[in-house]
């Protein structure tokens, strides 16, 4: 019987050992997606306790504490901090096979050095050891980013931002790694007539949203953007012209400038009336939409391409239902666009799993750009350990089973690649990869 | 290599073991959802021969034994038992990795004590021998439910049933487990103006169908019903506004009585014209239907939670491509809503495993009210054994693995839960669980 | 550790090794569908090189190598054919668990002998050897198919072909296998009032589209066809009339003559507007497409079950999220419907793995017709290999696990019905199998 979440935690065979440790675990970050904010950087912010860290704002864990029963003034109520954190442990050892459960218990390896599993019994010892922790140095938020060896970190932030949270950043010599706006204009695309649309165009000083949002675009662009994202419940591109004209005007902006578009589909919001009456947004009423209609994104694609102008993409689905016709839909314009990794609710074992062997049977795992956290949290970073470590399982798992050479040389480059190379030369090189014909 | 239906069963690992002998086997059970006959029940039933009790109405096997190229005269025609059974003897060693194959053969080991393996070799031996002991004590109706520790049944009738059968069972005092009528007012959804439906009203004296289900469900809550239940191929609350109407005024009704909800959605029925012309409906030319389109579901769950009346709820999908999607909107409103067991065409070794994972990793599965037979037959509860195994199996592997401590305690406790404790708690307890802020 | 690819290659317990050693691998071929020409048959045609063998018109490979950024020149372009040979073995190694490796491999072991792993390092050497062996007997188009153990083998045809090719085959007594076409009028249900569809209307002398296409289909049946095809992006039965239409006249005539009816279903075509403009279409620029409304489907089947002209079909779906949909609506008119192999890019492991449990969990795998190639390329048939490899190990690996019971002559049987016995009685018998009451 393997021990659990040891040093070898996940990799069950010799050659996946070996993967990990000479060539996966030291590979430095490239977060290419996430909702850090940029203020708590600049301000080196630090934090109390492990409810302020772990629970003010999680709705990944509210869910989970919900789905157990938990009472709403644990999650979300008026309960003292420690009582929010002792229900969280009370919940924790129940949430078997979760992702949080393996996140929590990294979490709580890596950045604190504590080996204990959390629970009732324990809850009040760990809360005492990282309530002192987290007042020594090494615990602001430069100092949790650092330690997990990150090189670039992409947050996400909205076209009307002023970005001098990320100027200070660059500014301040003691961050040693690079942190870049991204573009999210998501509430202009769908009320292109709304407040935040008109107060765009005014301060470009133009009535043309579009041209607005590109200018917008160049701002960020110059403050080190190198990403823009969008999300849909539904590809709107054949449904909505207006929407459809500024994707298009859009598209053919990153593309000029080298910006990779995300596009993130599926996800429908907001689901409990009571939640977000009570909560307002992203308070864990959300959830998986329908399967995507590939010939609204076909459209999409072939329009730009016409062009010439197809940006470097990268899809993400929410249903899972969607992996093959996405990872299948991503190469017909590779090397430009990518099949994204597991978003959200496909963010744990399974999940990653999944798009690992879509890769590599319909696609290119060589090729890929790896893993995000998407998260909020700034103890979240070990989910790129645990991605990290299914891919060497898996890889190794195949060699134990003859599915594959047992030849370290390309398959330690592949796990470098797919850990961060592939994505310094994704997201910086602005003119990889070359135009399809 | 591992016998084939020993006492461990698809248990290979010592933890999983541990667990299912410890804290599975002998868990009572509580079946929430099936077809029996409450006369059946009531009148203490015998069968004569393994065809009577196996091949008289289960079109599971039927639809076997055709894609096997059975002449349809030993499947539903006028065969005689004998040839049928041993048309479906001939069959069964085929159905290799087919529900049916183990289900046959936990059925002859459970209840007739039958190590032998059903073929064309022993099906007369086994003919003779389930013959004769179905003559004897412990085969009627009562004492096969007796002997699988059955404490809860939930059969499902309609709206307009008189349940004298029920109350029947209620008075006789030897037997000793519960069973109650769930509530399944579906061809008064689907034909609100209907014989049916002028029926029920002129029984209730009004001319609202509404009004008359109401009536309806207040007297099967006082004959001891905890649920109901409703089927779609499309869920039509966005599409058709009568039904909707309709299942508004139920669904609060159910909120207000403590009765939980079963949706059961996407099955298309009757396909063949030729299967339907010749036996009707449940002749085995059902299948699987469209994905489903989430954003009526979610219409119909804020409405109701509008209003403070979202009921308990269990989500059935029988597209297994809706998994997470539904996995995920259940979770919305936990702890009210549960994602349902794996449903007729998933309810086999790999839609059973994958529910679980759905369970574990976007909600938690120690939260699940567990498995049920939903069958016509009085000899599936063994079912309840195949997922008891199947969950034991996936919690030992993980252990082993290294992916979950080996705390047998808690496991053992969630196993417990599953298994029956949970749907104890959810279907009897009229205020659990809480409402959401 | 397994060896990778050895005399053992996938087959990972004794059981497996039994069954595909003294069961599976000396069966012969009957590839009931694939996109050989016919010419180069009757022709006997040689391959100067593997680029001419392998890359001038395999779509598969070219997307794998745009993934990887190999530059178009070296793909479809003006580089030598060395250069593109030995930009597809710099490739190669990075194509980790993509059956493109597999295929590979296989190929060079099974067709030239050749043990080596392709790589930039081995690149020279296998094209010298293999230019050599390429000149030799044996390397023939109808050579390389009698190594294989082929029996049958079905090409893909227009209506309008004069099957002049093969006929030339039929005379050649030095071909010891039988070649098939198949009736594939895709062409003239998308475009009804086309020239082509005019043109097969003169030729038969008829102004009726749907009297041409019977007349067309007649005299493929003189010519030895066994089988028709055809492909759907989204079936059009509800929703065009005039297609349906046609579609009835052939199903009805399908089931007049014994033919087989393939459906293929959820392919959208030629998505890269860029591959398109510079390639024309089977450019790598295809994908999967949207999941599939049953309704339509069953509607179809209805209409011909209702004249008691339902023909012999397989259902294939693109999309993996049609999967248990597809398979459980096959069922719904079984023994006369069966659910396709695993087509196009779900192809590999997975795909394969996935169809195969579909089969046994929701139908009767005993019945399948098996593995198909639908290929252009003559060496492709190591692809039956791979699938009776995966079908032995999923077999063998239930044995030792305690699912299956040990059963050689059982098992043996099944691998052997699925291997070839299967698509024998399935497609050459012309009543074979019975009709559903």
């Amino acid at each position: 019987m393997t021990c659990f979440m040891d040093r070898d935690f996940l990799l069950d065979t010799e050659f996946a050992r070996k993967l990990y440790h000479e060539h996966a675990c030291d590979r430095p970050i490239f977060d290419y997606h996430n909702h850090l904010s940029p203020k708590d950087i600049a301000e080196h912010r630090r934090f109390r306790n492990l409810t302020e860290l772990w629970l003010e704002s999680d709705h990944y864990k509210w869910r989970a504490m919900r789905a157990l029963n938990v009472d709403e003034r644990y999650i979300t109520g008026d309960a003292e901090p420690y009582e929010k954190f002792a229900a969280w442990a009370g919940v924790l050892p129940r949430l078997v096979g979760n992702a949080l459960y393996y996140w929590t218990h990294l979490e709580l390896q890596r950045y604190f050095g504590i080996d204990m599993l959390l629970g009732p019994d324990t809850a009040e010892t760990i809360w005492d050891m990282t309530e002192k922790k987290l007042q020594q140095d090494g615990f602001d938020t430069v100092s949790l980013l650092q330690k997990m060896n990150v090189r670039y970190l992409c947050t996400t932030d909205d076209p009307a931002d002023t970005l001098e949270w990320h100027r200070k950043i660059r500014e301040d010599a003691s961050i040693p790694f690079r942190v870049c706006p991204s573009f999210r204009p998501d509430r202009y695309l769908t009320e292109p007539g709304g407040a935040a649309a008109a107060a765009l165009c005014d301060r470009y000083g133009t009535v043309n949203l579009g041209e607005a949002l590109v200018r917008a675009l160049d701002f960020f662009c110059q403050q080190g953007c190198l990403i823009s994202d969008h999300g849909f419940s539904e590809f709107p591109y054949l449904t909505d012209p207006e929407c459809a004209g500024l994707l298009r005007t859009l598209g053919k902006a990153y593309a000029d400038r080298g910006i990779v578009m995300q596009l993130h589909l599926g996800a429908i919001r907001n689901n409990s009336a009571g939640l977000y009456a009570s909560l307002g947004p992203d308070a864990g009423g959300d959830s998986v939409g329908m399967t995507t209609d590939p010939s609204a994104l076909r459209a999409f694609f072939r329009d730009l391409e016409a062009e010439g102008q197809l940006p470097k993409t990268i899809l993400y689905n929410l249903n899972p239902a969607d992996n093959r016709m996405l990872a299948t839909m991503a190469v017909n314009y590779a090397p430009r666009m990518q099949y994204g990794a597991a978003w959200w609710f496909n963010d744990m074992f399974r999940g990653i799993s999944d798009q690992l062997d879509e890769l590599m049977e319909t696609g290119a795992l060589a090729a890929s750009v790896g893993m995000l956290t998407d998260s909020r949290s700034f103890t979240s970073f070990p989910r790129h350990e645990y991605f990290r470590r299914i891919l060497c399982r898996k890889l190794g798992r195949m060699v134990e089973d003859g599915l594959h050479p047992a030849d370290l040389s390309t398959l330690g480059r592949l796990v470098e690649d797919v850990c961060y190379a592939n994505a310094e030369r994704f997201f910086c090189d602005r003119v990889h990869p070359r135009t399809t014909p």
